[in-house]
């Protein structure tokens, strides 16, 4: 079969690769109807997250289940399924209060050997384990291109808000409009949010945050403090999502926070950063941060895409055959599109 | 001043009182523009609940401050403002834990001498004790209509779905399209749910609840269960309210509830009632009940109301004069109307 | 292998059984140590539940893991275990949310064919389906007769107090002293709730819930209402559990209950039941009920009684042989013992 | 009246002050017993923290009413009192959610202007504003010395393990044994914890610790990590209290809290640190912060106290006159004190 497979940093290839088989008794396989590209795989891309030449990318899709073990239930042979970017087992210390992102035995699809050597999604099959936990049928009617949402962008998007705890009526800003906090901002409008202040440098993207619903703010030639002062009473919002990944969105997030309110971190950190801790006592702030639960949020995602309440449509800018992945890649990275879906 | 007063069942009049003053440094006195006549009046208009003639009815309004002590804060003369059906005091055990709709001190407005001797809102002017609490600014660009929801139904709509822990994704059923129930069907709508099931007798409030975006239900032409079986993947919902206070509601609550699942009461009870506690335990179902909190989600609503995440117009069927108390009670009381306006 | 069988109501028989072997990958079979007798299987005994004639009994058990399936990862051949009185499959909605209680393929130990027909631990071997779920190392120290409580009746206890938010400080009243309410008592207390009153009509188990740390109040002879009145500023409890199963057992615990407080149902209900629903309206109460999360809470109970944080010896009123079973019901059915441990 | 006053860094006095009397309707004027001294007096006394030269000191205090303005409805002239650090109005947005310590009128108790211009009790009259949200009566049998620790250093340290979350079961480790640090291994203990593990330098201190069930660590002759492993089966607690204030110590208690965990930080912050937010994000851990809500917690911490739940007797270590303020000051600059109780 066909695997988008990476090469070296700025590099991916379609290689040939043996068709994958379940394995453990939960194992499925599913042939891959569509697969997105992600900013995750960019950072692979570049080479800042590092894994090895040859190993198969993606961690987004939908497809039909062609084969299961004796110990997959949730789903059948002939059913058309959508999956999480990780697995979980269910059963450890952190399954079992339900932080399957946490899971002592999680493994990330197209990441290599350092989240677990799962070989990734955009191929034309893919293996997946622990089926019963990652794998949904997809409800009637839902598109595949917005069904490999769910799993992935759409959930972190979901979990950005809900795991903060928003209320109906508060108030919330998302800072960085790439997809995650696009759907963060859909899924601050769709819990009931009075208002969601939406702040990025890119005119497109705050475009987008506009008809969804945002309030969109210029980081650099507007004044995010002076926006959100003007649009809540208490000149802070409850909840502040950090969807960059960098110090200075983290610092916005928290200068934009009301008292006693919430600074939820979805973008990814590695290293130390200075951090205004003065700023984050005095107001007495919570910070919740870390990998989206998409597991434990996955049948509420799905309820809210197939009945309508969420609609990620506006965020798929391309479709592109899997052939044309290394073009798919390059386009990506020069921002040209929020999502690319790669057919087989 | 005019004020409509309870004469005995089945008869209200316009009576003149005697205007009322700033006693406590944080009394107010608001000018009332308008006040709604709400299924509460109707219990004491039917003397089920009983007050002593000649007292002031009413509990729902919007108007201007024209007078308030030394310990108003949150207020001035001159804002036009809303309030809340009942007050609270802010300081006793109950309240310093939020429970506002408990509050050692709470008193209602219209309601006689067992709910604290307040006298109505139906009326050219009212006092509003504890004004801090109970008072807030309508938001510009809400009609009188909208605010003065804000205070008492739709703060309990909003109480019926959100204190009962409904999560966006979430399914939930409403028995009982009444005023409050209609406005549980909007809250739920605009806090994520992704089915509402609605459930009357009434053709008329399930076309309402149609045009919410529910599934309307006819109770007994129809089959409830059945309804929530099919749009529903567990065969039960998240949150079901019962929004009638009668025990084959209740019944049907918590049959269309899924296992751990939450009814929410929000109909009043007064009685002892058969419950099928074995259906409730095997379930292992929560239940939550009582008067609504709507001091503590007030903001949430009014931001809600302002932003248009909640529009109660379709719920306001008649604007009529004061003067004319007396017919709007009979129409009231002939359910002609899901919400009369009385303008001053 | 030897087992204890239900025969028909008021006798139970010691049968030979062929030795369980592990069927599904995740089965593990467990030579028993220890079993206890508990009031659920005097529900069997009496004929008020229905199980087939000749099926085994019993559902807490402590013992050694004698063979385990390729999929049991959590425990190994030779270690000391102890079980939950139910399994869980880890993966259907309820479990995905944690609520195992209410696992869609739930099996309940010696329930017969009602509940999973699951053959029961009061035997010499035990076959223990979903070994990842239900079973747990003993931990260092923990003597047998304490470690069987861990996954059925003390996980109850913490249950009724756990689930209902009780929070350091707060007061609690436990209805009914048998095993599970004096647990739920010592959880109360370990949890740090200021007082607990115990109510109770049996002198013995009033003097163990004083030795336990709680007032203990006569259910007839004393008033219960007198007594929280004096004990509690409020004149109400933050927390009652109704462990009795009985409708006036939880008219009391409604009535001993505060404004806005928590009604936890432990005790079992099959039936309809007569409920004042106006003073739970009235009062604001909130109500749980069903079976207790046992495998949600195994981790926390065992790290709570290894260190001696609760102690449940003085329980455990007697030790007997596997083979004088039969004389062991007759004594547990003459409520001569709180807790009667079986011997293989 | 006489007062502890600051004077400059390093220097404290005895001067007449006039007698304060009651201004607002809700103030009441307190003769003190019994006043503390406590970490943040340090900070004042320092320079570290500024405030006008002959302003009073103090936060903590039991005493006696004399004087109540009308409003002041929970205690009366005679009442033997104790009050929180702070005061708060209970009206505005910020106490309507139950955060009082955010209170946007809140006033600290000798703390200058910055924070509200009110003066201390270390004198022998105090002015209490808000009487009715910062007062309480002192409960029977409670000891002055005890009674002062509620309102404000034990209200911490009960904020930083419940307010955190801790469960009855979880693990919890606590940064930094001065007297708030001690109160949450106390809170800890109380609130059920199974292990808590006491990290600080002070041989002393970690001999309390040990004293109150804790498993002390010393923070550099011994490896904290190597210990929380070693008691914890998960390698990591659920809750780590950052006790200290200093980045040091917050680094520690993130690398102490298991993958999902809570860090606590009571600690003071004013300024800019740098953070392994690495760590934070890969772990998916949760941190509060923020001055503690001693107003929410005072019933609780006081129920726990006159019930012997909680017991403070161990940390006050000496008793002196008011009129000795000046040596008190030296002697607790020294640390040979955990608490001192200064005595009118």
């Amino acid at each position: 079969m066909r695997a988008v497979t990476f090469q070296e940093p700025g590099r991916v290839a379609i290689e040939e690769r043996p068709e994958p088989e379940p394995i453990a008794a939960d194992d499925a396989v599913v042939r891959v109807d569509a697969s997105g590209v992600c900013g995750s795989d960019l950072h692979i891309y570049h080479g800042r997250v590092q894994i090895e030449p040859g190993f198969t990318l993606g961690h987004e899709y939908v497809g039909t289940v062609v084969a299961a073990g004796d110990g997959v239930t949730g789903v059948s042979e002939g059913d058309r399924v959508l999956g999480t970017f990780h697995t979980a087992c269910g059963m450890c210390f952190f399954c079992r209060r339900g932080l399957y992102q946490q899971c002592d035995e999680a493994r990330v699809f197209g990441h290599g050997a350092t989240l677990g050597s799962l070989q990734g999604t955009q191929a034309e099959l893919a293996l997946v384990p622990r089926a019963n936990m990652t794998l949904r049928r997809v409800p009637e009617g839902l598109s595949d291109a917005a069904a490999l949402f769910a799993g992935d962008v759409m959930g972190t998007g979901y979990h950005a808000v809900v795991a903060a705890g928003l209320q109906p009526g508060d108030t919330c800003a998302v800072i960085g409009l790439g997809p995650v906090g696009l759907c963060a901002v859909m899924a601050a409008r769709a819990s009931g949010a009075s208002q969601v202040v939406a702040v990025d440098t890119v005119a497109e993207r705050l475009d987008t945050a506009r008809a969804l619903g945002a309030h969109p703010v210029h980081a650099t030639e507007e004044d995010p403090r002076a926006a959100v002062k003007e649009l809540t009473e208490l000149g802070g919002v409850d909840v502040a999502v950090e969807a960059v990944g960098h110090p200075a969105a983290l610092d916005t997030a928290m200068r934009l926070t009301r008292k006693g309110g919430t600074v939820s971190v979805v973008g990814v950190y590695a290293e130390r950063a200075e951090v205004h801790m003065g700023v984050f006592w005095i107001k007495g702030l919570r910070m919740i941060s870390g990998r989206a639960n998409v597991i434990a949020h996955l049948d509420s995602v799905l309820a809210m895409l197939s009945t309508g309440r969420l609609d990620v449509s506006p965020l798929v800018s391309r479709e592109m055959s899997l052939d044309d992945a290394a073009e798919a890649y390059e386009v990506y990275d020069r921002h040209e599109a929020l999502k690319i879906v790669l057919r087989a």
